[in-house]
C-alpha cells in the first residue's frame, strides 16, 4: 500500500496506468514504497481500474483520456483529494506537474509524444515505454531532453538491455547494437499458413505477456522496426549500424558489439517488472523481489539473422530509418491504423504490410522536419491508411 | 615492426614472452604499435626464441629463467643494447624497471608471483595471466596494489569478462558472479574412459588454443576451481557468490547477475588477443584487427550446472577458496606438480585429484597468513605431491 507522500522518495506520475506497462510500474513501486510515490495516474478509458488506482495510490491528479467518461470518474473517486482531467491535454498536465521526478510514459500510440516533449523540456526524468515519441520526433525529443537534462531511460527490454551494456559508453567505441527479436508466434511459418492467422492468434505471444497493439507488431516484426528507429535515436547511432537477430527464446534481450570486438550481452526473465525496475532506480540496483533468469534452466539459446524478405514489416522499418524525416511517423500511423483493423476483424494479417507499403508509397518525405509537419504526416498517413483498408476489404469480399 | 620507443607510447614488460599468451601479447603490441613499446621481455628456457623477440623489439632489458643458459642467450644477442638477467631475480628486476607502465604476467606457475607483488608495490598497471599470484596470495597482492594504486586487469578470458560486466559497479549490487567453463576436452565422459586418457588427448583443448599446463587444467577444471580463488579477490568477493556453467561452446566468456536480477555477460570469439588488447588499452577501447565473434553462426548456446562429484579438482579448488589461509597456496602446488607428473606420464589422468587429495588431507592450513608462510606451505606442499605422485606410480606398476 502507498498513500501519500514519505520524505525522499521519488515522485512518479504513470501515464498509461491502466496498461500491461502500466500496471507493472505499480506493482514495482508497491515493492519499493519507501523510495516512490505515485504522483499522478493517467489512463484512457478503463474508468474503473483508474478510480481503483486512485483511491489505493492517492495520487495528486489523474486523467482520462475518454473525456466524455470523466464525470463517471469523478463520481468514483468522490472523497478522494485527487484532482482530475480530461483528455489529451490531461496526459500534458500530468506530464507537466510541478515536483514530479520521474514520468513513465506507457500510453499506446501517437497520443503519447506531446506529453513526452513537454515533460522533456522541464527536465524530469523520462522512463519511456512507448516507441511513438521517439519514432515520431526522435531528433525532436532528445534535443529537447538534451537541453534540459531530461534523462530519457528506456523501460523496453530491449532499450533496456542496450542501455545497460552500453553503461555510458560513447557510440564512437560501438561498432554495432543488436536487437534481439523473439521472432514471434508465427516464425518459420509460409506466406500461406499467415494468410489465415486470427488477431485472437496474433496476441498470443510466446514469450512475453504484453498488450494487443505490442504484440501484433510483435508478430509482423514492425515492433522490431520500430525498435531500429527508437534505438537510432536514443543510443545517436545509426540504423546502418543497428542489426537484428532472431532469438525466439528471448533471454539475451540485446547487446552491444564494441569496436574491439568485445559484446556485451544483458539477458533477464521475461518479466517486464524487472526492466521498469531498472528506470526507476537507475543508476542505482536495487535487490528485486521478482522472479528472475536462471541461465543453467533456459535450455539451448539460438541466434540467426532474419532471412530478407520474410518480414516485409521490419523492411519498411529499415527503409523509414534510413529515409528518416516524416517517413517514420507515416510508417507508424500506418502500422497503428492496419493493426487497429486487423484487431477489428477488418483487415488480414498479411494485409498490414499492404496498407502500411501503400502509405509510404504515396507519402511525400519533408526532411528535418518540425512538430507541426510531424503530426501533419501522422493525421495524412492515418487517412491514407484508413482508405487502404477499406480498398483491401473490398477486394476480399 | 617495434622497435625502440614512440613518444607517447606506453612501455610494456612482458613476463614469459615466449608462451602461448606472450606471443600474443606481442602480436597485439605490433598492431598497436604507435601505442605500445616493448621495455622488457623475460622467458624461461625458449633461448633462441627469446633472443628473437629481443633482436626484433629492441627492449631495454630481457631475462631469461634457466640461469645456466643465460650465457647462450648473451651470444645470440650480441650487438643489441640490451640488459640482460638471469633466473627467478631476472624476473623482479623486470617487474621493478623505471618507467614502466604495464607488466603483463603470462608466466606459468608460482614463480609468477614475486615479480607481480613487487610490481604492485610499484604501482604499474599489472595486465595478470598467471592465476597463481592471485590463487596464492590474492590477499596480499590486492591490499599491495590498493596502496600503491596499481590497477590489476585480468587477461584470462573469464576474468576479463567479469572485468568488463562489471564495468566498475560496487561488488554490493553483484548477486552473483557465473564463471563459464568449456568443459574441457572429456566433458561427458565416463571415470572407465577417463582412466586411459593420454597427455596429448587431454593437451587438445576444443576451443581454446593454450598451453599444455592450462590444457590439463581445463580437462580437470582446476583451472575453473583457479579461477574461482582468482575471482575472490580481483572482485572482492566471496567463494559463495561465484557459479560455475558449463559453456561448450565458449561463446559466452562470463557473467555477473546483479541484484536487480539483470545477468550481465561478455560474448567474444575465443583468441586471447581479444581480452590482452582490451587489458592493454583499458579503459579504452580501440578497433580490432583481428577476427570477432559472429552471434549468428555460433549454433545454439548451452549452459548447464556442473553434476556434483563429476569434476573432483573443481570440488576441490571451492573446498581450498572456502577455507582460505595457505589452502589455496597448497592446492595450486599439488596441482602443479600432479599435472607435471601426467604430462611426463609418471601419472594418470585420474592420479590429478588424488594426489590433490591426499596433499590437501595433510594440509595445516594457516589462516591469514604472511608471504613466508604461503611460500612455506607452497614448497612442502610440492614435496608431499612428489611424494604422493611415486606412491601412485607404485600402485600402478
Amino acid at each position: 500500500m502507498n498513500t501519500g507522500h514519505k520524505p525522499g522518495a521519488k515522485r512518479v506520475v504513470v501515464l498509461g496506468s491502466t496498461g500491461s506497462i502500466g500496471r507493472n510500474v505499480l506493482r514495482v513501486i508497491d515493492s519499493f514504497a519507501a523510495r516512490f510515490t505515485v504522483a499522478g495516474l493517467a489512463a484512457n478509458r478503463n474508468v474503473e481500474l483508474l478510480a481503483e488506482q486512485v483511491r489505493r495510490y492517492r495520487p495528486r491528479a489523474a486523467s482520462l483520456g475518454e473525456a466524455e467518461r470523466v464525470a463517471d470518474f469523478k463520481g468514483l473517486v468522490n472523497g478522494t483529494d485527487v484532482e482530475v482531467f480530461g483528455g489529451q491535454n490531461g496526459l500534458v498536465e500530468l506530464a507537466t506537474m510541478d515536483g514530479v521526478d520521474i514520468v513513465v510514459s506507457a500510453v499506446v500510440g501517437a497520443v503519447g509524444l506531446e506529453p513526452v516533449l513537454r515533460a522533456a523540456e522541464r527536465g524530469a526524468r523520462i522512463a519511456i515505454a512507448n516507441k511513438e515519441p521517439l519514432v515520431m520526433a526522435g531528433k525532436i525529443v532528445m534535443e529537447t531532453a538534451s537541453k534540459s537534462g531530461a534523462e530519457i531511460v528506456p523501460i523496453d527490454s530491449e532499450h533496456s538491455a542496450v542501455f545497460q551494456c552500453l553503461n555510458g559508453a560513447p557510440t564512437s567505441v560501438v561498432r554495432r547494437i543488436i536487437l534481439t527479436a523473439s521472432g514471434g508466434p508465427f516464425y518459420g511459418k509460409s506466406r500461406e499458413q499467415l494468410r489465415e492467422v486470427t488477431p485472437a492468434q496474433a496476441v498470443a505471444h510466446p514469450t512475453w505477456d504484453m498488450g494487443p497493439k505490442v504484440s501484433v507488431d510483435s508478430a509482423t516484426l514492425m515492433n522490431k522496426g520500430l525498435e531500429i528507429i527508437e534505438a537510432m535515436w536514443l543510443f545517436d547511432i545509426d540504423a546502418g549500424r543497428i542489426d537484428v537477430l532472431i532469438h525466439p527464446q528471448s533471454a539475451v534481450h540485446s547487446l552491444v558489439e564494441f569496436v574491439d570486438g568485445s559484446i556485451i550481452a544483458q539477458i533477464g526473465a521475461t518479466d517486464m517488472k524487472l526492466p521498469i525496475q531498472y528506470a526507476l532506480t537507475y543508476p542505482e540496483r536495487f535487490p528485486t523481489p521478482f522472479a528472475t533468469a536462471k541461465l543453467a534452466d533456459m535450455g539451448e539459446l539460438s541466434f540467426a539473422r532474419p532471412e530478407p524478405g520474410m518480414f516485409p514489416c521490419l523492411d519498411y522499418a529499415c527503409e523509414a530509418a534510413r529515409k528518416g524525416g516524416t517517413t517514420p511517423a507515416a510508417l507508424n500511423a500506418a502500422n497503428e491504423v492496419a493493426v487497429a483493423a486487423f484487431l477489428d476483424g477488418e483487415l488480414s494479417f498479411l494485409g498490414i504490410p499492404e496498407v502500411i507499403g501503400e502509405v509510404l508509397d504515396m507519402h511525400e518525405n519533408v526532411p528535418d522536419p518540425s512538430l507541426d509537419e510531424i503530426l501533419r504526416a501522422d493525421r495524412e498517413a492515418r487517412a491514407k491508411a484508413m482508405a487502404a483498408v477499406d480498398r483491401a476489404g473490398k477486394r476480399h469480399t
